[in-house]
């Protein structure tokens, strides 16, 4: 699933730093409080077009930063924190983007936090901090945009508490953004995540050493506190499956039970405990503690629908084309909360499309292992002009697209002609089962038709978002209860119905979420399988129906006689009806009427009686 | 699910404590550390039989105690934390069996722990406390058994870390348990959950109030590690499911974000965080810090298999017939853990049943939501003489059996016959898709089988083990990679082949577990179903396949000629076939030797070639 293509690093960079002129009493925050000086530190690689029209804003997650991509000089090796997603050639192209990224508000890398000097003192600002909001957060970024001259961009991205600020950003400046990505995020966090900030937030409030949040002149850091919830942290970011793959039970010597008392016998010597002390340690190295409360802090309390009636309220405000990434095995930010997230932009009518990737290795996963998620993201983000030295043509995100699944391309255009010929021109479709999206485009362009897809396989959502279809990765078996009635004029099932669990269900699904139903199904009642069954007593086979009785994805075979009288049953009315034959004596058939005997395929549009 | 049955308390309890008789130097434990006096509190319920041979022994969790069913006079009303699940007419029949449950070693409930008085300094322990091994509590509570006079358990049942304790009393005494029932626990802990018992004990040891564990002459407990252990345990209990339906973002008051700066800017509002300050404080009342860390530290060394080559090993010693249960949402014991110790079992050719409980509440819902539980445990609980006050039969595990999952009696009986034919007596059998276990207590009637059965739907798996039967709740498509190679004589696929999503592979995979297997399907080939579709043209049904296409579980139709090929594909030999014909014209044609054509139903042998 890899494009052959060559990976560079964007090189040594620097963090910027820019004090933002405010207006006359400081920045006043959405708590009220007022900050009277505002730095913000980013970073930028890949050049600004003259046009201004390909920048990126990266949202950077809790305890991220600016540094995005390449190295500091100053500071070793240590590439950006999502070097493996931003470079030329790589997932997020530098040879296209102007990318951006800035350390947010509240922050203690570089832009204005509770560590910084307070102007009013000369010393850290500590307990005397303002509390402030995501709101805030994208204000700040805004403000820094602004200064930097540009006025709108091709996309906001950001994963975990980065996606949350690339939500707010489409929601507080529909009109600045034109794309937007959400990864591994929510619209707010679950309980469960609320609980172990709490409890994060309790280990630093309870160390002795947090002084009120006033430590900065003791010479000493509430460490442990500090060390404890990173801890926490770090456990939540890892899925269950990838801690016992990559610690288990093993320990780090020997040593039998002993007697020890006291203290020492309480240290296990799991290679798991010495993994979190190191993370525990190694994060005080780089991060504040009272960041830490008031990001984490910001973090739960935010919910896109505050301030709104309700959240799709809040979403009618997106302009933006939004992509909704779940990664699997991520419990901290749930799949099913993305799903909300993209089903609430579905019923506020908005574009989006929804996958799920595999990723066994939890909720960090979008920052480690991101070779789907790099191909996601290059087929979703735009066009925009190169720079004179980058290639001139898009390139794909997957290396080449499948020929149409069928055994027989022409019984495919034939087929895709009579269902076209259906669909009123300018119509809203959508397609459930739309593999690679050849249907979906084959309307676009034949019949002006837009719309969505529905498919379960990663590879074809690829292919489609490519595209530029929307679309939703679902089992179709699982309903389609994401989709608000009627919101579609046609809803098609191409060669789908006989491989779904519930066809009945799905029928009914789709004249629930469209004005009519187009569906296409190879008959069982054609003349040379009724034929195989009765002479030669064995499951027929034939082009529309290819495969052996024991590895056919075909789990419902039924004739089109048995599907009108099911339409009967169920007060559907069949609109139209085309019979497709193959070979000579079931055009015959099909000629003087004998659908079900001579029709190879059906295609047949519904609508409720 | 619930059968009527009257369930009533055990009423007013008191806790018992013993000084139990130690030999010279006192009780020398497995970490070598020495306990001077030893003291068990426990409780009973029920009357002991004269023959002492109705006990079950109940192996308390974590942070539970001796006290599990009725209620103190002294301390309120409060139940026992298993009072739904023990008492008169409940799922622990105290009407029929002696229940004892003792408060574990180093505990706080009035068996010797760090909180009791050392007699060599007259002070508590303490930090002089010994480490002690899951082998010591076991121990320790058999000695109490000799002290009671009892030789043998009719079953020891254990949750969470207490399903721990009942599998290493099967291994440690396996003469003595003649039961063994694990609930949501594990052979060991899994690396995440170990991960958050160390965090949880850094809690307790870095409060300055712990004073390395010698704070109880201080007037002060470190209360607030504990109580911050407390709650990350609670969390780890919940599903994250519940924890959004109890209290999903809710706040105590509608407070709006204000300036507030120092601590109370970080005290969230949100309900859970002031649940699990309660959780937290109502801990600190029940338990004792050092009890904590040290039966957390004995949890997290725990490995059924240390000691041993391996798991099989250990389990290879095993003598009771043991159930394992696991809960569908609990993260901390995940239902794979429970999975991997009845595959050891099964490995080591051991009696085991296996069901895996809906249950959205998480790792807790053992000890509340219990309504499934409380049916596979009266189910699986061995029949004892009951007192001359309870009724004399057994009352069933549920309100009535089903009549064979077939629409023709008859035909089920015939084909039993036809089958059961085919098993040579005292056969071992594995009956895939056994339903509620007609045909396996069939084979036990009539050919002296023994066997198990595969089921995926949770009331056959209860029903089955209501039989005496062993049982696994799998899917049969997910494969069984649970079964060892050879370890059966028949497998026996009866009327399910056509309802797995692979054939194919579920045939070749009981000719890896079986030397023969038995398969009976439904004959596609039959005449009538032949004419229905060459002259009606409609997908045709019969006695075999009543379903309507859009509805039918059969989601794979062959031919009795399609299943021959197969299997010569396959290298599959068939050793017997028996056609089962319904109907004159049916009779004739299989008299003739037209079984393709006249068998409504096919039984057949088969082995490798």
């Amino acid at each position: 699933m890899s494009t052959e293509q060559t990976r560079e690093s964007v090189g040594v960079v620097e963090v910027q730093r820019v004090d933002i002129a405010l207006p006359e009493g400081g920045l006043r925050l959405e708590s009220g409080g007022v900050l009277p000086e505002l730095t913000v530190a980013y970073e930028t690689y890949g050049e600004l077009s003259p046009e201004r029209d390909n920048v990126i804003f990266i949202c950077h997650a809790l305890t991220g930063d600016a540094h995005v991509a390449g190295w500091h000089e100053s500071e070793g090796n240590a590439p950006g924190w999502w070097d493996d997603m931003v470079g030329p050639g790589k997932g997020i192209d530098t040879r296209y983007y102007h990318v951006i990224c800035a350390n947010i508000l509240g922050g203690c890398k570089g832009t204005t936090g509770p560590s910084s000097v307070n102007p009013e003192t000369g010393k850290s600002y500590g307990s005397a901090f303002p509390a402030f909001t995501v709101g805030d957060v994208v204000d700040v970024h805004c403000l820094l945009l602004k200064h930097l001259g540009i006025e709108r961009l091709a996309a906001v991205i950001g994963g975990s508490f980065g996606g949350m600020q690339a939500l707010e950003w489409t929601v507080r400046y529909p009109d600045m953004i034109a794309h937007c990505i959400s990864v591994a995020s929510a619209t707010s966090l679950s309980a469960q995540a609320l609980s172990f900030d709490v409890i994060s937030r309790n280990a630093i409030l309870s160390d002795p050493d947090w002084q009120d949040g006033d430590y900065y002149e003791t010479g000493r850091m509430p460490s442990t506190g500090l060390a404890q919830a990173r801890q926490i942290g770090h456990i939540t970011y890892l899925s269950s499956e990838i801690m016992t793959n990559k610690f288990g039970r093993e320990k780090r010597s020997n040593d039998t039970v002993d007697t020890l008392a006291g203290h020492a016998v309480f240290r296990s010597d799991f290679q798991v405990e010495s993994y979190l002390q190191y993370q525990g340690e190694k994060f005080l190295q780089r991060f504040d503690a009272n960041s830490y409360l008031h990001i984490t802090r910001t973090l739960d309390e935010y919910d896109l629908e505050s301030g709104f009636e309700s959240l799709d309220e809040a979403l009618e405000r997106v302009k933006a084309k939004v992509l909704v990434v779940a990664l699997s095995s991520d419990w901290l930010f749930p799949a099913r909360q993305s799903v909300e997230l993209a089903n609430g932009l579905l019923r506020a009518g908005k574009q989006v499309s929804y996958c799920l990737l595999e990723a066994p290795h939890g909720h960090d996963a979008f920052l480690v292992h991101i070779e789907h998620l790099t191909e996601v993201l290059r087929a979703f983000l735009p066009w925009v002009t190169p720079s004179p030295t980058a290639p001139q043509a898009k390139p794909r995100a997957l290396s080449g697209r499948a020929v149409p699944g069928r055994s027989d391309y022409d019984v495919f255009v034939r087929e895709s002609k009579c269902l076209a010929e259906m669909v009123q021109p300018n119509s809203r479709v959508l397609d459930l089962g739309c593999g690679d999206g050849h249907l979906l485009e084959f309307l676009k362009e034949t019949r002006s038709a837009s719309g969505m897809g529905v498919d379960i396989d990663l590879e074809s959502v690829i292919r489609v978002i490519d595209s530029g279809i929307d679309i939703f990765q679902e089992d179709i078996d699982e309903g389609l209860g994401m989709i608000p009635d009627g919101s579609y004029d046609f809803a098609v099932l191409n060669e789908t119905i006989q491989v779904v669990r519930r066809p009945r269900f799905v029928v009914r699904e789709m004249l629930r979420v469209a004005r009519e139903a187009i569906v296409t199904f190879p008959n069982f009642g054609k003349w040379n399988l009724r034929l195989q069954l009765a002479l030669r007593g064995r499951m027929p086979k034939n082009r529309a129906l290819p495969f052996e009785w024991y590895d056919t994805p075909n789990i419902h075979l039924f004739t089109l006689r048995d599907f009108i009288d099911l339409c009967d049953q169920d007060n559907i009315r069949i609109a139209e009806k085309v019979c497709i034959p193959h070979g000579r004596v079931s055009e015959l058939l099909v000629g003087f009427g004998q659908c079900n005997l001579g029709a190879d395929r059906v295609v047949v549009r519904v609508a409720r009686s």
